[in-house]
């Protein structure tokens, strides 16, 4: 049975990005994730956390990453004080200062998702304690990236070396941008391909941004309108995001076209059970969700979709990141 | 003091349908309530379930069924997630089967309401863990027919041989289909009367569908369009249900004649103190609650109403269910 | 380190009032919420209140004072029920009565808000655990009133022989009327201002009912329309509160009057870097919060403000309360 060693460099710090994990971190997170997975598979009760309060702070929507950073404090021993937005004094107008400021002095850490960029940054100016940023508008999700690399470490048994393809919004997607700025930083990826329509395509300036770590780690990225294939052949992981009809709209001079350019866009990308013929035998597929139909029901059963194990993992990567910051 | 013993018959299972549940079952879930509340009322501290997880996933509104459920999973030393579903992924469109599907990733059990009968079949099809029934549309509330028979069991010291009236809206009302389907099936009831007016009476296929325990059971139905002195006279339970305006509205042609309609049915089931008078001695008046004025605030605190302390059977049961489910 | 005596005069009972507490009563909540900080800030694990529930019944916004008391119970190894209105059978149209007596019979101690003012005493009469009141209308605000007072204590060293001004909306403010009551009854206080334009001066019906005791105590009360260079000389304590536009607005004949006497009153008492240039060096500035621009974010960083600490007392003397009424 793995130790259980919390990974000392996240003692006490806020998580902002996704660029501020180190490889030996990331290493260290996911063998501390699984040893707790081990445990709690086993029915082991956990008590590292008792007495600590976690409060989330959720301005948008959300039912993975809020319910499962919930269950993990709960699985750690931990408290969640369930602050509501909507029934707080934000309808006074206090601002999110204020606001930060009051949960922060009830308690031990924060997560915070907020539809504005800037919130994360802010939060973390004003709060004595630990921020986790669980999404900051079209910025990052960086927990998400890291149980990301999670359910690849465990499904395929390493990252490094491996091929994977981002599909469907990648323009838009926060969940890409963190994974992919955290795979060229600290892995030896063999090709990345980005697959998605053009006005959705991975936004020049978050590739630019990477530029000297995709050189550095000899990566291979191509871009591709469609799920190919020659592509589907090579990839041991399909990473789908989901496919909004509004971003199509926006784009549009009609709705009609706007329908039809989406549906084009669909066809070409959604993963079916016709494409995982063509997909390799030992391979995972990946998704955030929620889903759209860019991805298939029919895959559900197929043993290489992991995107509902992936949210266990998520549960299990969010433990063992409180754990580490609050031991 | 009473043994604690969960139901072996129940662990892991989901709970369905009233119909589920055998004598046995039954008796030994009244046990280990009864046995719960006597520890809680002693003071002291249960850890069962620690370390274990609930989540509540409710798509109607509610107070017993849902505050009753997390009260019995924090007395057993559990804990619960709180899923918000007015702001989770269902806002984005997510499905009924992917919510589910997801808080099972973080859970050991899911408690669900929701509007549609179909719901918990498909509930219960996609998710791993247990999943308990907690009010599928106009279907089934099992968990309340067993605290229901509990409050019985615990006030009158038994259940076979009593008489009951079912009072108000048994067309739509899921809790007394549960309950007759509960008793009738396990229980020697001497005779069950149906009072309510024609339109919100027991439907036909509810009573059919039972034909062969009916007989069995010896039981005696009867139906009445108002809660007479001779119904009055026999009763050990008035079992009352919410009467509301707008079935009525539903079933006449203009506005006036409906109020006309609904005055004059309440005028005839309503339980007031005065009707309170007919009643005997020893025997309960009961509801599910929230009541609107069929039931009158005027017998509250008559020794004979119930209701304030079935809420309580409620959490006891929920108790009793949970440790045995999760044991 | 400071002993945990639990306020035995508290044991069981309903907080209703400012005026229930004595001296004694406050002088011991006081040490035992000072304990209570030193051991939490010591990391210790306190489980006084194990398998206790608290369950919050908010009919109003709140961001501190919710989550405040649930944090406080989760210090205490208590916990929460989240009952939420919006969601409740409130929305069946189920009386506060019944919804408090439904809560009540699965919670040890319930926490109620609510906009009514006899809301709070229509609760107590129908729970038979004790209720703590947390804001009824313009009515009171206790536990407010008491974290208050515990700030000052230990912010100054003393409350005795303090000046305090209570500045901004007097009027509609339970909490300087919960305040105020409480430091006139029970402490020695040097001078009270009220500091507010005459449309949201103190009432005087409360300065009235106060009469007795401000006799008794000595304390010199004196009203202005403007935080005046002579009052910042003096004061120990500036308590301000929310000044609301829309107050002004009622009063006024036109939008345009209303918002020149809003900024006009707001000019002459707003607190500022400036204004603290002449106040003391050894006083503080509280608010209850949230704030609007009556208290100026210039002030946060000036070690005299107090208000983000007062959070904290508000935490610490919530635990006090709650293991006073529960052990």
């Amino acid at each position: 049975m793995a130790e259980l060693q919390p990974v000392t460099s996240l003692k006490g710090k806020s998580i902002i990005t996704a660029a501020q994990f180190t490889r030996p971190d990331i290493d260290a997170l996911i063998r501390l994730a699984t040893a707790l997975k081990e445990k709690i598979c086993a029915g082991e009760v956990l008590r590292f956390l008792e007495g600590r309060i976690m409060t989330p702070l959720f301005f948008e929507d959300s039912s993975r990453t809020l319910n499962s950073f919930c269950a993990a404090m709960a699985r750690l021993g931990g408290r969640v004080v369930y602050f509501k937005a909507e029934t707080s004094s934000v309808n006074k107008g206090e601002t999110l200062g204020d606001t930060v400021r009051t949960l922060d002095s009830y308690s031990d850490v924060l997560v915070l998702r907020h539809p504005k960029q800037e919130a994360i940054t802010e939060a973390v100016a004003k709060a004595t304690h630990p921020v986790l940023n669980a999404g900051n508008g079209a910025g990052e999700h960086p927990t998400q990236a890291l149980l990301d690399v999670l359910t690849i470490h465990s499904e395929l048994g390493r990252v490094d070396g491996s091929t994977i393809a981002m599909i469907g919004d990648l323009k838009m997607g926060r969940t890409v941008h963190s994974l992919l700025k955290l795979l060229v930083r600290n892995f030896k990826m063999k090709t990345i391909f980005f697959v998605a329509p053009d006005a959705l395509q991975m936004p020049q300036d978050v590739v630019d941004s990477l530029k000297q770590e995709i050189a550095a780690s000899g990566v291979t990225i191509r871009s591709s309108n469609s799920l190919t294939e020659e592509i589907l052949g090579q990839c041991d992981v399909l990473y789908a995001t989901r496919l909004q009809k509004e971003r199509f709209a926006a784009a549009a001079l009609d709705e009609a076209k706007a329908l039809q350019a989406f549906e084009a866009a669909k066809a070409d990308i959604v993963i079916n059970a016709e494409r995982m013929k063509k997909a390799k035998a030992k391979m995972i597929v990946m998704h955030p969700l929620p889903r759209n139909d860019e991805l298939c029901t029919s895959v559900d059963e197929d043993p290489r979709a992991a995107y509902f194990r992936q949210m266990q993992y998520g549960m299990y990567m969010r433990m063992a990141i409180l754990y580490s910051v609050l031991a």
